[in-house]
């Protein structure tokens, strides 16, 4: 990592001649609340030397040539839930909050596309779509507090990206600030295209190091009228993985397929306050969504996708209703009960892989010290393991971990798998991404990263070593 | 355009070191055949100086290796079916051929995907997976000539885009040798995946300029078991055309969604020596799939299709059996009957735009002395215009071509389109590329290439300058 210039009062002056007085912070009470995201161990949290609320794109381009002519670092900053460590400015410099960036600018109904700028709240996105008849189909778990350009950023995943694919299916184009300051616009409103580099889906998922987002054009699809949702109970893990390929098989095109485990239902009941959820004890919960454009459809679907429950071993098969899906939506923040410290994974695996490597993990952790706890976007292959630190020392819980996670990334890679489905590398798994990435593969990326941003300004100390 | 060394005979004997003396040719008569692909003007001929025939990626990273150190350029050729010039080895050098990497390694049918070398045909692998029960959706008109590797270069679209998407939607990873002569994999075999750059989708569609593609292995549906052809004819273009926003909006999801214009209907039908089509004097024929899991589905949906299709006002709904999609394959190769030198054309809108594009490029067409036919995969907003030059001189062509291409790019571009939907940018539409691109998109595109390859030995003098 190389090192920076501190930011200087003259680089402030300039800061404040671009966005004005107001939206350049320094005070350290207002900047302590940017030196973490969602991560919750203090020792890995970073303070900035200035927080900047830039207006619009102009604003943003300017800033960025600033930072390449003082040699400071940019981290954006989109809603702050990172689970990669993604928006602690990990080397100082400014980070770039983009909350003022909050206007939907349009709704084209009969092109079925919506423009917003990067600082707009996915939900808000989600609800505006809707209001419309439209879905728009990024539903990251964070959907009420991430915004759009954040989701961009991590290629956000979710819970209906077994049906509509993650975020980078959902986007035609992006506005962005590259790292050496100009506003470009990448990718277009179009179902096909080969003109050139392929820069939208380059830019999505490259965790602000390779341009700032700015503006998003999205997909929207015609909201499905009808739509069911099955809560199958099993009480064996097995058998409840072993249901997943069986339905994907049977073109049933579900939207979301949700796995948690007893642990989850458990911490989740408990923490929503629900006193009679079904099988609290010993059940293993998957959750199945299924939207149809007719009634025949729904009706047939759903008759099939019962039986395969039943006959994949489930003791209940029930209508999943908003308490399910509230407790499925907070299987994140429950943790939060249990201990204050606790560490979100994010491994992906091919799908057909998933139900084998959920076991190998539950296996892996009986032998370590913490609380293991996995709830899954099971029809991706996309699992989410909780480890909590609770009462262990903060060596025993670093070593651990550590050990941990050499096993599962380990086996992850041998079966095909990834460090990270939906979460990103951030500052958090970088030496992991050094690790575990083919030789090849990363040297390209570094390549384009030195070469499109020669002075490691934006978001440095994330995803890989320079 | 840099200029390269000869490929000398030295060159020569460590290309024959690394293939074996029978798979590098140098005989005059058997390079004639690689100085064009489907171009059909001599023109745009251009000779190379060898065409080797590698037998794998360490055979071909060495080539590219050699060429760096000798400085000479790579073209590689497919199954040589490019429509934009682009397996024209415009800057000499070597032709890399890609006939002897034709097997397909695996069939997974547990995780969905297929797996096979860079020089497989298209529809050898199309059938592989359907003889297993599955679908690749990839189904670019060329499907019985062109090789899967020169489908992720060119990012192919084709028949069935409408609902399974282009090229790039069905991939999961390639091995690729890079510029400098590496050999890696990019992409995984994953449903969501965001540990680090998306480097897969950056080499789809980059048309071979980024890496040589030697291995794929994509995705496999079920293949659904139901499905209707309807041939929907009218005689009216604004009426076919406006039909296409209520099909797209019915939750039909078709399969393929086709456009013929009426000299394409009489030129095809001619072709196939089919003396009986319907309407062969005024019709215009919308061909329209539907695939579908359940029987129930099919007949609802044919139901919404007809009745769509008879309130729009169309003359006549039939099924479209195989002598329709025969036709409407052969729209390409039923051009060479009336002209041995023409142009095809490959222009993409946004899909709400498509109608309106159409009639606007066969205004555009009126003041031209050439013949313009139009057929559309139209659910993508992708047009392919051809034009013939019959009888006029070169002089003549070439000047009304410009204009009218000035024109038509020119349109495009104002309605949010691109110059290619499907066939790539090549050698043919290089200038264009440099005309409408945006500035900031085409400054990050070159940033890349020169990055990735320095000394620019592979594809040189396509897509854009460097």
């Amino acid at each position: 990592m190389r090192t920076y210039k501190p930011v200087t009062s003259e680089v402030i002056a300039k800061l404040k001649a671009i966005v004005g007085d107001k939206y350049v912070k320094t005070d350290h009470d207002i900047l302590m609340q940017y030196q973490t995201d969602y991560e919750s161990n203090p020792r890995y949290f970073h303070m900035p030397e200035a927080a900047v609320h830039p207006a619009g794109p102009e604003e943003i381009a300017a800033i960025v040539k600033l930072a390449n002519e003082f040699e400071f670092p940019i981290t954006v900053r989109g809603g702050g839930t990172s689970l990669a460590d993604g928006a602690i400015p990990v080397c100082g410099g400014v980070v770039l909050c983009m909350e003022r960036l909050n206007k939907i600018l349009e709704v084209d109904e009969e092109g079925m596309y919506l423009t917003a700028e990067a600082g707009v709240r996915t939900i808000d996105l989600q609800n505006e779509a809707k209001k419309r008849g439209f879905l728009y189909a990024g539903d990251p778990s964070s959907s009420e507090s991430s915004l759009i350009g954040g989701n961009m950023a991590t290629n956000a995943g979710g819970l209906k990206a077994v049906r509509y694919g993650v975020t980078r299916n959902q986007v035609y184009s992006l506005e962005i600030v590259t790292p050496t300051g100009d506003i470009t616009t990448v990718g277009a409103n179009l179902k096909k295209c080969t003109t050139g580099y392929c820069l939208d889906q380059l830019i999505i998922g490259s965790e602000g190091t390779l341009g700032i987002v700015t503006k998003v054009t999205v997909k929207l699809v015609p909201l499905p009228p009808y739509r069911f949702d099955i809560l199958a109970v099993y009480t064996d893990p097995v058998q409840a993985l072993g249901m997943v390929p069986k339905l994907l098989k049977a073109g049933i095109n579900p939207t979301s397929l949700e796995y948690m485990d007893n642990s989850y239902v458990r911490g989740t009941a408990d923490y929503c306050k629900y006193n009679d959820v079904p099988h609290y004890e010993d059940g293993i919960y998957v959750i199945i969504t299924v939207e149809t454009y007719t009634e025949d459809e729904v009706d047939t679907k759903m008759e099939t996708v019962s039986e395969i429950c039943e006959e994949s071993g489930a003791v209940d098969v029930l209508e999943a209703d908003d308490r399910i899906w509230n407790m499925r939506r907070n299987c994140q923040t429950s943790v939060e009960l249990i201990s204050s410290v606790f560490l979100t994974d994010d491994v992906v695996v091919p799908v057909n892989r998933i139900g084998k490597a959920i076991q190998t993990v539950m296996e892996i952790g009986e032998k370590y010290p913490f609380e293991v706890k996995i709830n899954a976007h099971i029809g991706d292959g996309n699992m989410h393991i909780v480890l909590c630190k609770v009462n262990l020392t903060e060596e025993e819980w670093e070593r651990n971990v550590e050990a941990f996670h050499q096993e599962v990334y380990r086996y992850a890679y041998s079966v095909g798998g990834r460090l990270a489905g939906e979460h990103g590398i951030g500052a958090k798994k970088l030496k992991y991404m050094e690790e575990f990435t083919p030789k090849g593969e990363l040297a390209i990326m570094k390549t384009i990263k030195r070469a499109m941003d020669p002075k490691d300004i934006l978001n440095p100390g994330k995803v890989f070593d320079i």
